[in-house]
């Protein structure tokens, strides 16, 4: 019989199989050498979902190079808690793999390993980095991790002004391979330091003059001076602290594949990448969707938070609502006698409420984008609001006409027995949600303005928010409106 | 007294006003002529907002390549209908400005123009453009707008797999101006025609054998031969009929800067670019947000579109919506003795059943995102059920806990008076939140992955959606709670 061969395992091989079959990480780490980085990351990650010791030898065993891109992967689900795993186990090698990471994910690593790693431990680490790594690390750490300065990367290539097209392509050849990004040269005026001289992570290189494409470079004649070629407009920038998003929105905009990053005074600290800003958007894609579904954002993959933190960011704003939604107790309350003397009046209740939220989610999540996009201003409130209250009539007319018809329909076909007064009851209904609809598109498309207003995230305007503010109110004119329409009859 | 001098608009300026103090076309575009070509597009935008005729001719007026990069950009609301404008005015124009812009922007118009510009005018711009740009066209428009086909450019450089890395450098300078992208470079065998020799846009140009990024060549020995530099794993692909997010999913999945799209036999047919990915991504994120809060999604900016197209998007899930809350009119009808003999029931439906609402929409915007990042898959629904009980179970308990205490305080202290069995009351009230809490966080959790299973999109699920399942359980929930607790005291 002769011995089976292993074929290269298939992003979708589950390579803790394999390892319990042999038990061996180096061989393990064989297999996956053939893959690419992000799908070593994938099968690390199931790895660790199932055996969470077993990861850190493997990427250990990894060569070099290919554990050094596995980490810069932002995929890479639990990489704080593997490289903690691997500090403890090899410190050297742990050391070793982080200093060669690019500086924006260390500065990552260093911010999940805070609840992690004990200080000491961390301290550790901290000391055995080269002191360049050092300085740089503590300059990126001071930016919020949602801002420019929090996912930029400091690997980019600087040429001074009057280099030429020549000079500066050979130098591209040189260190392209160790940098995140070539396709953008930035010229950069009174360097501070060469290339190769060490300048920490994060620490200005000079005053950003010009930024040139690499294609731009390439069409070029060669003679030319560096600085004069392309686009001779100032370079669109950010600052560190410009939020994630606006920096998504520049790129997206612009077409870029990459955006300078610069201080005060011009200086140019960082690069942020196409590919950051994807991560960026995908992960406030998922903020906002949590958001809107009326919880605090997870942070954390829903697979991945712990039970007990999960139940925090959920409870919070479930109270909240709660809280606010009892506020239609005590509205009901005040129309207790009303609901004795005509309990028929009760039948309706939750359908009018919920009529009220839904048109109100609609309004929100509409302008919850438009507001995102750029579509709408603060200023635009009160053109949406001229539109909304047409709109709210119209949607509460169509629903109380259908809501008045089907009272009448059941009446008629001996169905249900709303007595003697069942034409004024369908009145109220009908009326009702007019109102309700009314209000419910106008409250769910303001809100989100009051919310920026008052210097909030639109976002937070979740549906159910706008559910709970709705219901009472609805409460309230529907009500309201029996009260008129079945005075001395019914009530 | 000096003329005053006309500074350069700033992209904030408004463009409307200047031509109206002007009235001269050539004057307005010769400002925006200093303008980045999405800032242009802006102007356009605002222009065409106050004075929709007024733009064509400023457009008509643009350098010509600018013109085309302004029609190149996507975000250029109501592109269709400016060209359409120009197609009346100037025919020739119009014609020359399509004929340069891109082959995927071309097909957007096409498509586009369907409910804007008669056939006949269709047709007579079509038998304007080149042969090749017709039958390009005519491919393109295969492929649905959200696939991969759709989005795809056709504008690429191709290499054969015998050329070195210096004559493929040489050819990138000589023709990467026109290119969308150089950046990557398609090593393509058995290729049909010559660069200069026109073949028309989405034809297959040849089998792709290698992708090689310009990195890789610049940093490679000049000397190799191109399809041995870099890396020499199969090159990832996409087929014309993948979906856009899953391309997007791809492309940020492996950091890349384009995906090339084969189709069954290997042969290349376009590239779909980083910049036309994040578009596509921006553009799910609307749909889905709009989604979840309860409508069809727009398609249209919210400023764009018109009242009646808005209303139908709204109207038909709100009167589905309504249809489906009917039922809880209906559930009422059952327990109207009930409510009858105990009045206080009454006032806790609201709280009771918006609770559930609020719980599921929760469960159901992270089940969904989950879902939507590839963290969860079809099968794992189990687990998440096994996860969803206990979550439900407490914070149906913390609520509950809340909703008693409010009513044992009010009684207490006199602010109302819930009548001899008090404590009963907030039992059934407490009890019944527990239950419809954890009925809310299963349904809600359920529902993306039921949606899924049944071939629709698990976005579907919206927050409204979800509140009406759980608003009839819920009602059916805490009267059969009461039913029980109360027998022979209040009912």
């Amino acid at each position: 019989m002769t011995k089976p061969t292993l074929a290269a395992p298939s992003p979708d091989a589950t390579p803790e199989l394999l390892y319990l079959l042999h038990g061996d990480p180096s061989e393990l780490a064989s297999m996956l050498a053939e893959l690419r980085a992000a799908d070593v990351a994938e099968a690390l990650h199931r790895l660790r979902q199932r055996t969470p010791k077993a990861a850190a030898p493997v990427l250990a065993a990894l060569p070099f190079d290919l554990a050094v891109q596995v980490l810069d992967e932002p995929e890479l689900d639990g990489r704080a808690e593997l490289l903690a795993e691997l500090a403890r186990r090899e410190p050297t090698t742990c050391i070793a793999l982080i200093e060669a990471m690019s500086a924006d994910q260390q500065a990552d690593v260093f911010r999940e390993w805070r609840g992690i790693l004990p200080d000491a431990e961390r301290a550790r680490v901290l000391r055995g980095l080269s002191p360049d790594t050092q300085r740089g690390l503590e300059l990126l750490l001071r930016y919020p991790p949602s801002s420019a300065g929090g996912i930029m990367t400091t690997e980019f290539v600087t040429v001074p002004p009057h280099w030429t097209v020549e000079t500066t392509l050979q130098h591209v050849s040189q260190v392209g391979g160790a940098k995140e990004t070539v396709y953008a040269i930035y010229v950069v005026d009174g360097q501070k330091r060469d290339e190769a001289g060490g300048l920490a992570a994060g620490e200005p290189v000079g005053r950003l003059v010009h930024v040139v494409s690499l294609r731009e470079l390439l069409i070029a004649d060669r003679t030319q001076q560096v600085a004069d070629v392309g686009d001779r407009r100032v370079p669109i920038t950010v600052r560190p602290h410009t939020d994630r998003e606006d920096v998504a929105r520049l790129i997206s905009k612009y077409n870029l594949l990459a955006v300078p990053v610069v201080d005060a005074d011009g200086l140019l600290v960082g690069i942020v990448t196409v590919d950051d800003v994807i991560d960026a958007i995908v992960a406030e894609q998922t903020e906002d969707v949590q958001k809107f579904g009326g919880m605090e954002a997870l942070d954390v993959p829903y697979t991945e938070i712990g039970f007990w933190a999960m139940i925090k960011k959920r409870a919070g704003w479930l109270t909240a609502l709660f809280l606010g939604e009892m506020l239609t107790a005590t509205a009901m309350g005040h129309f207790e006698e009303e609901i004795a003397r005509a309990v028929v009046l009760a039948l309706f209740v939750p359908l009018i409420i919920s009529s009220g939220g839904n048109s109100g989610s609609q309004a929100t999540s509409l302008i919850i984008r438009a507001l995102a996009l750029g579509e709408l201003r603060l200023r635009d409130w009160w053109w949406v609001a001229r539109r909304e209250i047409p709109s709210g009539l119209t949607l509460g007319a169509i629903l109380g006409a259908v809501g008045a018809t089907r009272i009448l329909v059941w009446q008629a076909f001996g169905w249900y027995e709303y007595g003697a007064h069942y034409l004024l009851v369908a009145l109220t209904v009908g009326l009702s949600l007019v109102g309700v609809v009314l209000f419910g598109s106008l409250t769910g498309s303001m809100l989100p303005f009051a919310l920026r207003r008052l210097g909030f995230d639109p976002a937070s305007a979740s549906a159910p928010f706008v559910a709970t503010l709705v219901d009472v109110t609805g409460l309230i004119i529907y009500f309201t409106v029996a009260a008129t329409v079945l005075r001395g009859t019914l009530l």
